[in-house]
């Protein structure tokens, strides 16, 4: 037996059966009309930007990594509750234009932005987060041929990582941003040039879940831009401090504490230093905002036996879950959270492993977990599915095509 | 340094440049119009086809598993090439019939096949390897209602697995096929209920490229054919023998001795016992057949130094090469096949690590390699590339969008 992940809080019964947004999975998949099928909630969207905003200092904004979850209805979501939006690529920002958001509240960071990415990023007007030297010079170049003013940050390199992260993005050689040394004589250059001087961002990590770590870590990124903003010489309109809030995925995992970051950060924010005083600060979250206001549900069409093991086999898959299943960023696998959806209050009885439909031994959704007894027909809940879910998978391994999506 | 893996035969240089079917990597590029692209080489395709040919015994069957690479002009091709074709969806089986490939060359297998897919491979004629006892009374009721006599396979687990494979898919409890004790009475089951009775698939494993643990392995899948047709009682009209057939993806493999192979089974095929005499053998290749014939192209967009590392930013990615990222069915990371595709005869000089474009730091192609200078504009090939690419990737991860795909 292996354990599950820790369902999140939120999600309750209505006759036994899983609800979401106060409508119980076979309900919600009569109307999507089919599964697999992506149940984002309104109301956990709304809860947790609730709870950030109440447990951080009024003067933090927050900003949405688009990447974690870029459905159309959610950005709309978001729209209304969040102060800026992140993305990564042309397409992520043709998103959030086609949902109305404005390009000024816009930010678009990433290591391999295209010159007709950059085109895009500029005649829009969103801010660009520069990578390298070489793409501040690219961006330059564009602004004039287009007779535009480029709006420029800085993305950090920054010589320390916020422990116990999930994926580290700061200390040591990296792919992403400009290592501090060589920050300040850039941003002189880009400041010099005529562009619209945006400030720094500086991301060292994901998903932890320890709050002293990522406390540390807002202390060290306050520091940094204190210190280069000295060096550079010139005021900081916007420090982008990065994320890091995790969510807790696995058995043994307890939620981030926001209330001693927040009360941390007050702290902080209580006595910044003179260079940051006028400065806009804001943290950039997307796994934290949306990830545990998804659920995945998913069909069970055959069950089995073989040598004396149960597998329930599923019409989803690792074609629509891939980090579920294990294989993206983890070395070794552990369950997520999961659940009968439609034997929600049930006690387990059985051990079982709950398997996708993919031709491969990699699709596996849960491992020999402790389950209510299921029956074909019965509806899987894969749970911390509303982040890194339908876009982080390969919707068109084997042929089944993508998964339904609604936002309730 | 870290070492790359092995390119494979058949790709020379012109002007200096990686050659695929006689043309440049530029001018391939120039006429998909934009990187990234994957290019496929119809002669290494035939090439491969004919070099088994040739290895294994005239009676042997060489099916495609479409999974490794469901692009439309590689069926076309490879429908006038092999003999049979394996799909694992519907929406696999809707490919190779709008390829023009006939549904009596196509067998379906897959663990969690739905009733519409049922429906549809009862409907069009093609072979269903039943993947367990619910599965083919489903098969059988459908079959019915239709008025049509299902064509029906079973597909056993196997006791026994595939030695040194990547991937195991027989041996001990799984989700595929129906353990071997059980085969007899469902084979008798179907039979007697008037299904066409296409016999039994066999399938131990993926990614071997030790020829003596595939030559003991078929020994075992046709020694347990026979034993499986004795206690049936009835003639073995099909055995697909699985695949299992590797290519070399890392430093230090080496090419799988297709001719060992085919002279272990030509000694077997000259003394078949009674019971398969009359049976048509096959095996399943997917990766065997196209991987090596494909490489993905990007085009370095970013050179940066971090910390004393160089950095290589391309405008591709682990959203089209998932795998060759290190993070599909793999623990430990190593370097896939590379190049810088526009200096490919140029000898090594700095160590440099090729990265995507994805704002993750998983993203990364090959890791402190050794390569010749290159600078922005150059392309990098990634070989190995045909098979579980661009399909096996999640394409809408970050909003970069799919590769485009050509076969020369």
């Amino acid at each position: 037996m292996k354990p599950l992940g820790p369902i999140p809080a939120g999600y309750t019964a209505i006759g036994g059966e899983l609800a979401i947004g106060g409508r119980t999975a076979s309900d919600l998949v009569a109307e999507a009309g089919e599964t697999p099928l992506f149940v984002y909630s309104r109301d956990l969207l709304r809860a947790r930007v609730a709870a950030l905003r109440e447990a951080m200092p009024a003067r933090l904004k927050i900003h949405f990594a688009i990447k974690a979850n870029p459905y159309a209805p959610i950005l709309e979501e978001m729209k209304g509750l969040i102060d800026g939006f992140d993305v990564a690529s042309a397409g992520e920002l043709a998103r959030v234009r086609a949902a109305g958001i404005a390009a000024s509240l816009v930010s678009f960071a990433g290591p391999g932005k295209r010159d007709g990415e950059l085109e895009a990023a500029i005649t829009e007007g969103c801010t660009i987060n520069l990578e390298s030297a070489g793409e501040a010079r690219r961006a330059l170049a564009i602004g004039e041929r287009l007779g535009l003013r480029p709006r420029l940050a800085i993305r950090v390199n920054p010589s320390f990582e916020l422990r116990g992260s999930g994926m580290k993005m700061g200390g040591g050689a990296k792919q992403f941003g400009i290592d501090e040394a060589r920050v300040p004589a850039l941003a002189r250059e880009v400041i010099a040039a005529g562009a619209e001087w945006c400030g720094l961002h500086i991301f060292t990590g994901s998903q932890a879940l320890d709050a002293e770590a990522i406390i540390e870590t807002q202390a060290n990124v306050l520091a940094l831009a204190d210190r280069l903003t000295g060096e550079i010489g010139a005021p900081l309109p916007k420090l982008n401090m990065g994320g890091g809030f995790g969510i807790p995925y696995f058995n043994g995992d307890a939620p981030l504490d926001i209330a001693a970051v927040g009360a941390a950060l007050a702290e902080r924010f209580a006595d910044l230093p003179e260079a940051l005083a006028e400065t806009e600060l804001c943290i950039e979250l997307g796994r934290y905002l949306a990830g545990e206001a998804g659920v995945y549900l998913t069909r069970i069409v055959d069950r089995k036996e073989s040598h004396g093991q149960t597998f329930l086999i599923t019409d989803g898959g690792l074609h629509h879950q891939l980090a579920a299943s294990g294989n993206f960023g983890t070395v070794v696998r552990r369950n997520y959270p999961l659940a009968i959806a439609t034997r929600f209050d049930a006690a387990p009885e059985e051990e079982a492993s709950v398997v996708g439909c993919l031709c491969t031994p990699l699709d596996r959704l849960a491992d020999q977990a402790h389950l209510p007894r299921a029956e074909v027909g019965d509806l899987v809940a894969v749970f911390c599915a509303g982040a890194y879910g339908a876009t982080a998978s390969p919707a068109d391994f084997l042929g089944h095509g993508p998964a339904r999506e609604m936002l309730v």
